[in-house]
Formats: C-alpha cells, structure tokens, sequence
C-alpha cells in the first residue's frame, strides 16, 4: 500500500482572474486575503536546502524560457512490478479499449504552442503557487525542465491549485492536503474539501506514478493497438495526471468532473511511446441551457484553438464513454473527452491539453457563483441524491480507471473514490412524473444534445 | 426489456410462528388482525377461472402429498436465447468461478428429506398465502406436482411470503408487489417496502426464468468444471430463486441479506443437470456478540440437521465470498454461502435448502425485535451511512450476481439494483479513532471471527 504523509497545508487566496468571470459578483461569501502556510516537511532536498520554511505563494505565468532536454533515464523509470495506478492515472491502461477511437484531426497551430512553451517560467517560482510542492524532487524537475515529463507535472500541479484556489474562493472552506507516496515508485497529493458551504464533496488529485508495466497491463496496451517491446518482459513506463470531482450541495449547481493526463513508456530499443488523455464534463441535476451552451461553448473555444474537429469528435466520444448502459442514459451532459492523443506532435498535442487543462475554472466557476443563491425544495434535494446515486453506478461499474485502480495492488483506495458523493440514495423504480423538469433531465440523458 | 404488470397487493398479516420468536414481545408496533386483498388482475387461467376476485389468505403447510413427477419438457425451457436474470438468479452462473469450492459432504438425512416431501400440501392452497400468484401458472403447477421446478418455485414463493409478512408485521408498513414478465420466458414478483418505520429499505425478490443458454453463459459453466453438451450450440436451462436485501434505519439493527436458488439445464441427449446455490448473511453496523451467535447458531443448527461439515465450510465460503477486496475487509459478519449444491441426492439438496430458507425469519426477526427501541447518536447514523457506502461497493464492484444481471440485456435492473440501500455516504478518509465501537466493527471485518 502507499504510504501516506498527511499535511495540514489549508490555505485560501485571492484568485485573482476569477474576478472576470461572470457571475463572480453573486457570490455570499467574503474574498478572503491571500494567505501564505509555513511548510516545514519537505521531503525534496531543494526545497529543504531553503531553510526550516518554505513560504508558498500565488504562481506567476510569466517570465523565464524552457531550457533542458536532458534525458531523466533509467533511474526514475525503474522501480517494482506493479503499475500502481491513482485515480489520475488508473484511466490510461483502460480508458480507450471499448470505444472506438474518435478520428483525430492532424494538425493544429504550431506557432501557437511554440509561443505557449516560451511563456513556461521558473520552475521554483511557479511550484509556490502549488498546493504542495510536486511529486517530482524540485531539482529534478530543474534540471529536466524541457522534458514533457517536467511540463506536464507543472501543468497538473498548478491546474489542481488554481481549481482548489477558486473553489475555495466561492466556499470560503479550506481543502485538505494529504501527501501521499507510491512504494513502487512516484507518488501524489490529493486535496479534498468535504462537507463546505457550498461543496458537499471536492476532490483535486495530481498522481505521478512509474515504474515497469506488468504484463497484463502491457498486454491492455497492444489490445488498443499499440505495439510495445519489453526488455524480458518489462516495460518502464511513467504516467501521470491530474483529476477532480466537485459534488456542490446546492441541486442547481452541477457535479463537474477533468481528468487530464500524460503516458510514456520506453520499448526495449529505447524508443518511447507517449500519449496524453483527459477531458472535462458536466453532471447536473436539473438542466439549464444557458450553463449547458456556457460550459460547452468554453470547451469549444479551447478546442477550436487547435483543431476544428476536436470538439465535434471529442464531445462525440465523452457522450459515448459517460454512459451507463444498464440505465440507457449517460451520467450528464458530457463535455469532451480524449485518449490516445499522440499526434501531430508532442509539443502541440502538449499544447492542446494545456488550453484545455486550463478551461477548467472558466468552463466551471461561473456556473457555480450563477447558482449559489439559488433556493431549492426537499424533492429537488432528493432528485439530486438520486442522480448522485447514478454517478456511483458509472463510477464503479463502467469508469474504466476505477476499475483498474480497485484491481491493482497498492493503489491508493481513498483518492480513486475520493470521486465518490458524500451521499446518495437509490429508490426503487423512481419514474419522474411526465411534464416535470426531472423528466425533462431524464429525457437528455436518454438523448444527448449538442449544445452549442 | 422484461414487460412489468403493477399490482398493489399490499397486506398485513399475523405471522403466527413469529408470536414464539425471543424477543418478539418488544415489538412496540401493533399485531393487526389477517387482512386479505381481493385481486382481480390474476393472468394465469386457472385463478382467473375461479371467478372475479380470488382470495390471498395465509397458507397452510401440512397435509397432502406430492404426486406426479411429469416431465414438463421442452415447452417450458424452450425461449429466445439470451438468459435474462433477475437479481435472485443471476448469480447462478458467475457465483462459484473465482472462489475455491467448499469441500462439500456426501451425506445427509434420507429420512428428513422423505419426512419433508410429504409435508408438501395443496399447491392451491399453499399458494393462497403468497404475495401473488407463482410465475408459473398454477395448473401447470398442478399438473407438474412432483417436479423439482415446481417444489422449489413454491419454496422460494413460501419463503417470500413469510418473510414478507414478518417485516410487514414488525413495521407496520406494506410492501409494494411488483410483477413482471420476462419476454424470453419465465418473469418474477418483487416486494419492496421503502422508507417504512423500522426499515429503509426492504426488497424481497422472486424470478422463475427459462430459456436458452448462449454460448458466453455455456462456457461460464465450463469454466466452473461443468461440461455441458448443447444442441446446436444451445442449452434449454431453467433458473430460479428468491433473494432478499433489508435495509433498517436504525444503526443498531442490522442489514440482513439471503439468497436461495435452483438451477436445472438439458444437455443434448436430454440429460438434467441440475444444482441449488445460496445463503444468508449478516450486515451489522455495531457488533453485538449475542446478536452474532444467535444468527449463526440459528444457522448452524440448519446445517447440522444436514451434515456436520456444512455450517463450518459454508461459514468460510461466505467469508471469501463477501470480501471487499480493495478495502480489506468482508461486507459484514457472513453467514452462509454456497453454490453448485448436487449431492447427495436432489430430494436430500432440496431439504437442506428448505431448512435454509426456513430459517430466514427465526435468524433475523429476533434481532430486529431486540434492537427496536434502540436509541442512536448522529454520530451512529452517519456510521452506518458509510458502512452503508461499503455495501454499495462490494454489490456493484463484487457481487457477481449484480455484475452478470447489469451486463445481461433485458434484466430487469430495479430489481438487481433493489439491493442498494436507500442511502449511502462516502466520507474522504474516513477512520474510526482507536478503542470506538466503530474501530471494533472494522477489526471484526478485516479479521473474520468465528461465532459459535
């Protein structure tokens, strides 16, 4: 089992860019200061070397180029058997196997990720934005600072602590840091929120996880067609991402859910696959067009970016993935969602995710801060527990990296479940009366739109 | 999808035998006299013969013997092909595969058995105190008398209807009567009470399907050591059981579960193979020793009318069975459980299952009655909550029986899902502190104890 260091590290800052957002006047709660913790446990040897506190602070965008490219190698590849999989990451082995694979479109704006990848800055500067410093030792990452690996882990950390920052912000609850080590090698920070003001349960896990695929799970790999060559058998891979699941209290503010990720695996020869994964989607109670045509027009927009086909496909392939078949209905409204992603290149598929990655607060706060005054009925509360009921039933009998991570030795139970509802109620043979807006909701599922 | 007739047969009856139960007496709910439903809906010919209304009246369970012994042939067990399974024989095919099979006896008690058969009275008259009619049609019934199917479909109607009417009787509550047909072949009764006094949940389930085996379900059957030869690839097989979760809402009386089943399929050269699986388990959400012997010394003597070894290896089959792997720890406090029951004899099978089934109510209500009056702490409620979310867990991730009936098309899913309790929480973390009643519990479930 990972073992786990838990922390206290509960912070609240300003979100600054949340200050644009509509809606973001509507909100009851008073912005709280910036407010910086004293971290006296730091495992990294750079981060100790700073003396007995380490002050974290709101991240800068800007400044400083990439520099690097030095290969991590064997040393961080190796470690034990088992692929142990956290919620971020349990999803890559198995996520694309039953769907079919959306047609991907080639080519996206290379200028666009070339001026995105000047803009990475210091590497220590923006860790102190995190909600804990990375999983990677911060002198690692220096030194490996043009690696993909160094850049996507700067990526999750800072999408996990701006997506904590702005929850916080519109809960005025602090979350709860728990570090956590992975045995056979990497490890994660999970942060969850329970139980708030306006969040009934929030949960932002970054994992970063390698060692050697075991054979079964190679075996997962070449099913979805990709061809890999282990040295006797094995296969160093390293894999990591970042993924929430916001359960609000309020019925009329909706259940979000991203998960975004990065794979790479070294074949005997030394050549490495990778692939990034992910996506972002909407679960309301009730429907309002309005956020559903907000949310999935935000999508779009970071899609079209880089590729006017993504969003169609990929909004195509979340509706097929969120679907709970014994029901006959996906588990929301869907959003986009993605696997496989290794074209056209890696520094614009990089640079996709990242637009991505970043559309979170954007996509989801407004429609929180839109409905936080919102008043609601008992039966509406009850509409609500009965479809988080639903979000169960995907989530442990369909969500193919649940599954992966309840199966493998070692995972971390608590942040695969942590996507889990605080409650939830199953009624037998609940039918909405014809006419009613819970009708109306059952109806969409039945039947998925296209919102924008 | 199984086509489903509503019925409101909602009646309360004295359950005589219960008046002997220990404990019976701190029942604070009023005894209410026999109340009988008129029903005008019956569809099989033989009942509606009888007139407009028939009469559902308690029934009797002495005199008369069984005669016949027809075979019923391919009509009944000819069908489409896909086996549509209902909670309570759904786990027909999958329960034995991953667990290693009891050492099972050879012998039990031929005079029992014979004792027993004897003491089968009048199919009209027996079927007079069920919830509805049988799934079979009565005359057919009639007609089939000595047959295995028959007994034991008015077995598991018996055991739905004593049950029923003993959670009726502690409660003051009415279970819901749902019948169902099941396009294939065959269809069932569900009784569900919802939100009652002492329970929050009851669902008391029936199915009798036939049918084809496809070829996935064949080679289920394979894998367990069963070889099976089709014609055409396609095996006539008849299905049936009673199953039954209960749900209370105080955290001091505990979740009770039982299952009870017979399986008979035809080979090419019109040989029967033919099995019983089962068991009852229990669910508590605090230890309670005197409880834990009770339901298990009610059990064992069960057994031990039997064969000395059936408690002890059925006792540890349930203990493997009702594991949560990924948390360590067994659903509850077990029971017993066993599959694939074909020796020494099918009349001496039956009997042992009978006695199982008979023992429902004398293992369970006493334990309700006990605990009745309990007073409880938030503190307790939100407990069982999360023992609550435990169960949701082992059913949806584990239970073979849910996994094969949700991946099967045409199941009628309220009916598996009936098992999931109304509510359910999911605390982040959640760990009882050291010397509480809850660490207790948890101990007990990460290292089953034995209890007689």
């Amino acid at each position: 089992m990972a073992s786990i260091i838990r922390c206290s590290v509960k912070r609240r800052c300003l979100l600054s860019r949340l200050k644009n957002l509509p809606g973001a006047g509507d909100s009851p709660l008073p912005s709280s200061p910036s407010r910086c913790v004293s971290l006296t446990w730091l495992p990294s040897p750079r981060w100790s070397s700073r003396g007995a506190g380490v002050r974290f602070m709101s991240h800068g965008t800007a400044g400083g180029s990439s520099a690097g490219g030095t290969r991590r190698g064997a040393v961080a590849l190796g470690g034990a058997a088992a692929l142990t999989a956290a919620a971020a990451v349990a999803g890559f082995l198995a996520n694309a196997n039953h769907f079919q694979r959306a047609e991907m479109a080639t080519s996206v704006s290379p200028a666009l990720a070339k001026e995105e990848k000047e803009q990475e800055g210091d590497i220590l500067e923006r860790c102190r934005g995190f909600m804990s410093p990375p999983v990677t030792d911060i002198s690692v990452l220096q030194q490996m600072k043009g690696e993909m690996r160094t850049r996507m882990e700067m990526l999750i950390m800072e999408t996990q602590a701006d997506f904590c920052r702005a929850l916080e912000e519109v809960d005025g609850g602090t979350f709860k840091v728990d570090r956590w080590d992975r045995k056979e090698g990497g490890g994660g920070i999970s942060c969850v929120m329970q139980d708030g003001k306006v969040f009934e349960k929030a949960g932002v896990n970054v994992s970063v996880v390698f060692g050697n695929l075991t054979e079964e799970a190679a075996k997962q790999m070449r099913s979805r067609g990709k061809v890999l060559k282990g040295k006797d058998g094995k296969l160093p891979f390293c894999a990591m991402g970042v993924s929430s699941v916001i359960h609000p209290k309020n019925p009329h503010i909706p259940t979000v859910h991203f998960n975004y990720r990065y794979f790479e695996i070294e074949e005997e020869d030394g050549n490495k696959q990778w692939w990034f994964g992910g996506g972002t989607d909407l679960t309301p109670v009730y429907i309002n067009k309005e956020d559903a045509f907000h949310f999935h027009n935000t999508l779009k927009e970071a899609c079209d970016k880089h590729h006017s086909q993504y969003y169609t496909d990929f909004k195509k392939w979340c509706d097929r993935y969120f679907y709970i078949r014994h029901r006959g209905e996906t588990r929301g409204i869907g959003g986009i969602f993605f696997d496989d992603l290794d074209s056209p290149s890696q520094e614009e598929a990089f640079s996709f995710v990242k637009s991505c990655a970043r559309t979170v607060v954007p996509c989801y706060l407004p429609i929180v801060y839109k409905h936080l005054s919102d008043s609601f009925t008992d039966e509406e509360k009850d509409w609500q527990q009965v479809r988080r009921g639903r979000y169960v039933e995907f989530n442990l009998v369909y969500d193919r990296g649940v599954k992966f991570g309840l199966a493998t030795p070692g995972s971390r139970i608590e942040s695969i479940l942590m996507s889990l509802p605080l409650t939830a109620r199953w009624e037998y043979m609940h039918e909405p009366a014809k006419g009613t807006q819970e009708a109306e909701m059952l109806e969409v599922l039945k039947n998925p739109k296209e919102w924008v």
